[in-house]
């Protein structure tokens, strides 16, 4: 049993710690996993895929604290998804909606409960942390702090998104393709730049840019001990096609 | 229970695994929280009221340990504070004294005990995070590692301060103003710029500047899905005022 | 019983979290300290000074999994070293070396275990982080998992070595020259600056650039209150004599 925190709060800032403070007092000794931070800053389409992308890491039971949430202190939902035996609290902004479409099953549940003291801007801290905490710590919150939803307000779809979602620290650059699906002979075209594929960093020469199946199980470009967003000049949301 | 550490140390640095080692040998099973180590380095004042406003998201008797410490190796004191039943560690250069200040009871010991290894330029690892680990795992240190002050060496009292204290990943600009203390209806001047109260990011328009209360009780500077600091070339240390 | 995180994979990416999701499922209860990420992207020779420089923090039997593998996924073994009864989980590529050296006694191991799935890429979350769990969870690995070799690889052997391995976010350039071999006397000859020694940073003029024998027992090059890495124009690699 873990909570996991997948957020786009940035991995040095200070909201992460106030999160971890809402999370010992109500859920202690329960382990929190920092899973990513540094989601690109707004970009809920690119959360959706990268979470979905590592969520077969974790056990069942697991709980997902998700948020990357522009919308916070809006009109947007707040929800609760099953889906394949884990837990995921967040925005229904489409954060959680890859994992549950590609789900082998979920069910969503808005959130009706409302924390004594809500903040307009960090619903992270105050609404999605209690409820995960609850979750971990007790395996389910009160009935009536959940809704049953039809469906998710915002559905992105289980399909795999063509464009690049992540750039690492070391210049590699993700994208929303799963790799499985695309034959090794298959060029990958993005900008001016033609790229072949290779298994390995080592099979491809010093500073050749190439296209690989990475560990989350998504085509990435990357070049042998080089930065491949710098060299080609990658960015979030750059579109690709195959050749 | 919990160790609370709160520096400029750098988030990626070398130097929280070298505390969070300390912590681990000396108080084994006590949480650790990562509140922030990005306070603007060896900004004292900054880190002061960042400090104060985050406090109470914390239980009683957490120990917090607070390093920004320019002065270390010199002259200045160490010391722990006890405010409002949770505990303090670090230097006496006024870190502290915000969070003193406010209280609504507080109580100022200097360390006088020494580890048999102190390096010059480490006394995070080296002399507060020992005192802290007593702290939380035992509730206490021996009596003669602490004597009795009147008062802080340094003490920037309780006041807000009218300037831009931190700048967060998003761009936001937090200044060191509690919001409670403000009329919606003013305006905030700061550099050229005349902004507008707005109670949440997404009754702003997109791409505009506005100020509001966030999260930590503090008066912050903010664009709808934009970068308030670029935008308008904000700075740690800009002087504002009220119109 | 700690395993401790030493890698380049970045504090604020995606792999650290994936590493520990591994280490929860198999060593749930374990502390897991991250005592450093951002070790120079690729900088095998690097890691290796600053790992040794970093060790003496941690108990015995402390489980060390350390990473910079630019060659995952090539020809390179992998590696379990026992050195003054720590344990070190890594690849073959030097990394481990300069410890090993430096040990009063040590012992390499090559890793025959296969897990069931193996990225080509991220063995760091896929080998290296079981057979770090199981070691520190139970304090050995199956013996069929490791074979005695007679010796390491690639061995960078014990020396200091004369370059900057490390700034860190104050700017502050750490050098792999242990401090305790050099007189105080001596000056310090790096690019076209000739800097004098001091004890601390206070005792060094406001602005001014220094040596000094940090807290890891480094040579150091510092400039009270400013970035010695700015004012310098100093780079990771870049050579320094003595004079």
């Amino acid at each position: 049993m873990a909570i996991v925190l997948f957020t786009d709060f940035g991995s040095g800032d200070i909201y992460v710690g106030q999160v971890k403070a809402v999370l010992q007092r109500l859920a202690p000794g329960v382990a929190v996993i920092d899973l990513l931070h540094d989601v690109p800053a707004f970009n809920v389409r690119a959360g959706a895929h990268l979470l979905a992308a590592m969520v077969d890491n974790f056990p069942e039971d697991s709980v997902f604290l998700a948020v990357v949430d522009p919308g916070v202190g809006g009109a947007r939902d707040a929800v609760v998804v099953r889906a394949d035996e884990r837990w995921y609290v967040g925005p229904d902004n489409g954060l959680l909606s890859v994992v549950a479409a590609r789900a082998r099953n979920s069910d969503s549940r808005r959130i009706s409960w409302q924390p004594p003291e809500l903040s307009a801007s960090f619903h992270g801290r105050d609404l999605f942390a209690p409820v995960a905490a609850r979750l971990a710590a007790q395996g389910g919150v009160p009935a009536d702090w959940l809704e049953h939803t039809n469906r998710l307000n915002v559905d992105f779809g289980g399909d795999d998104l063509p464009e690049i979602i992540y750039v690492d620290h070391y210049g590699n650059a993700q994208t929303a393709v799963r790799a499985s699906g695309i034959a090794r002979t298959a060029s990958l075209l993005v900008g001016a730049h033609r790229l072949p594929y290779a298994r390995v960093f080592s099979e491809a020469a010093e500073g050749a840019a190439f296209w690989y199946g990475n560990s989350q199980g998504l085509v990435e470009i990357a070049v042998n001990r080089g930065s491949a967003a710098r060299l080609l000049g990658l960015k979030i949301g750059e579109p690709l096609v195959w050749a």
